[in-house]
């Protein structure tokens, strides 16, 4: 197995984001990084051979994905587009932006991403894996899934990620990152933090022995994390282990937490005022543009090249 | 020793205040206290007796405290009050405020206050150390120094708690909770947080086997947290290792973080405009006002009867 120890890392680039695709792993040359890791991406640039795949269906593939892992994502993507369904648009990417790779194929990725349509408070759902050959034989999955709402509406946003570099651990990122400032409008934290009591979840999986609380090195990921938000690392020490932690654990977590989601969050259209609307525009995008900044300029070229990565970013700068 | 695990609860009382001087305990009868806990507080108020102690110089005593916890304590109030000293009025609060107790003499506590001049940016500093017996014998001390900045200047705050309730363990709270919001202002986090490198104290402290992080039962609490902020459980097995885990880790640790205050937050009068001047004093009062709501109505006439925490009370809020 992969002696990467680092995956974590890759979170800086996820929960900041909106600019970027969480599996796409922070910039190398960042503070995210350790320079192990740095190494370990560079890698994957190496070699030849090009796979050839259907990118209209690749993100649902999860080809690399634990077995459950995969089961957990597709429930996830289906509860979301059986709830929203009829106020999501196709995803339109390029075919060549819903799958790419690195010229020698030893990383490959896909993007989903639906947007709402203009009456939704959705403004779009992305899905993403991406997979990455490791220099010591191992491979590094990350798989997610995440929501982003309209400044229309404050409700929290959504996201999963799980980050897998051996086949016995993994980071787990399960949040409803808050949209406001939590201090500053304590209803906000009543409402869609206490009221849905869920912290519950987060108290249930830090009970496992497995489990250990996780810090992201970037600070600015740790401010966006909810206080319910649940970071943490699972050592499972056997794969079957793991799967089971993940079947038994994991899933039924994600699955009640995208369902509070749904119901509180994406399906209902509270009022925000014009001031309210301004805030969170604002407050949305500052976070875009500082994750902008420390991230997409360097990591997407690194990963796949700087062609690869001008045509990804080029699409996903129109929906953020 | 006594058998309370729940000390932590009590930082619900501490984080979140400016109202609420660290060492009360929150309010029994709110979330925060489990309600083993609650049972505890309430026999403090109990039996009989009532010791005579000077009432002046009670504070600087700390005559529960182990040993290295009290030549720390009084490292911090030191360092504060030679940098601060001719812009911190004396201590003025009433005798029966500055030391107070039940009227059983099973719990007592001590409150020491010193406001900034009118030309400070410090609004003022504040000590306290209470000490309850337990019924099962043992004792719950909780010591404490926190610090609080004027609306005129924006810079974090300053707070540790140490809350042990037996010789081998105790949470300690360290932290510089910040006074914006960290997305919305990352100029604020990067100078405050980043820039003066206090992650690497928790770090550190988190290496030890003996601590593992800790999650206050508040939510509000968690959101008031820094993302650098120090919460951690710390089990020594034997009084010895405690002593030693705080000698040589806490108080390093501790003494490094408040000279980042005294050179970053309180020695600098920055610019603040109007509008940020309103927006930290509205914060401000939020959180003070919450904390009112969730704690003080009920904390501390349990633990000291109605009549104490009538004069205690009306004497905190002149400076809040």
């Amino acid at each position: 197995m992969a002696a990467v120890s680092i995956q974590p890392h890759f979170l800086s680039s996820t929960l900041s984001v909106p600019f970027l695709p969480p599996p796409f792993p922070a910039s190398p040359s960042s503070t995210f990084l350790s320079k192990t890791t740095r190494l370990m991406i560079s890698s994957c640039l190496s070699s030849s051979g090009s796979p050839i795949m259907d990118p209209q269906t690749k993100f649902k593939e999860f080809p690399y994905a634990l077995a459950p892992i995969k089961t957990l994502m597709l429930e996830l993507v289906s509860s979301v587009e059986t709830r929203l369904g009829s106020s999501l648009l196709p995803c339109s990417l390029p075919p060549d932006v819903q799958y790419y790779h690195n010229s020698s194929g030893s990383a490959e990725a896909t993007l989903f991403v639906r947007s709402g349509i203009p009456t939704s408070p959705v403004d779009f759902i992305l899905g993403s894996w991406i997979h990455c050959k490791l220099p010591s034989g191992g491979t590094l999955n990350i798989t997610s899934l995440s929501t982003y709402l309209k400044s229309s509406t404050e409700a929290p946003n959504f996201i999963i990620e799980i980050i897998q570099s051996t086949p016995t651990s993994f980071v787990l990122v399960l949040d409803m990152p808050p949209r406001k400032d939590l201090i500053l409008y304590t209803e906000y934290l009543k409402t869609f933090y206490e009221d849905t009591e869920l912290d519950k979840h987060r108290q249930r999986l830090e009970k496992l022995p497995e489990v250990t609380p996780y810090s992201s090195p970037s600070l600015f990921i740790r401010a966006l994390t909810s206080p319910t938000g649940i970071l943490v690392r699972i050592e499972a020490g056997e794969t079957t282990k793991t799967e089971e932690i993940i079947q038994d654990h994991v899933r039924p977590a994600a699955n009640e937490i995208i369902k509070i989601w749904l119901d509180s969050c994406a399906s209902v259209n509270r009022e925000v005022g014009e001031a309210d609307k301004d805030y969170l525009a604002k407050r949305d995008l500052i976070t875009r543009t500082k994750t902008l900044e420390i991230d997409l300029g360097t990591s997407l070229p690194r990963l796949f090249g700087q062609q690869v990565a001008d045509r990804v970013l080029g699409v996903l700068k129109g929906f953020f």
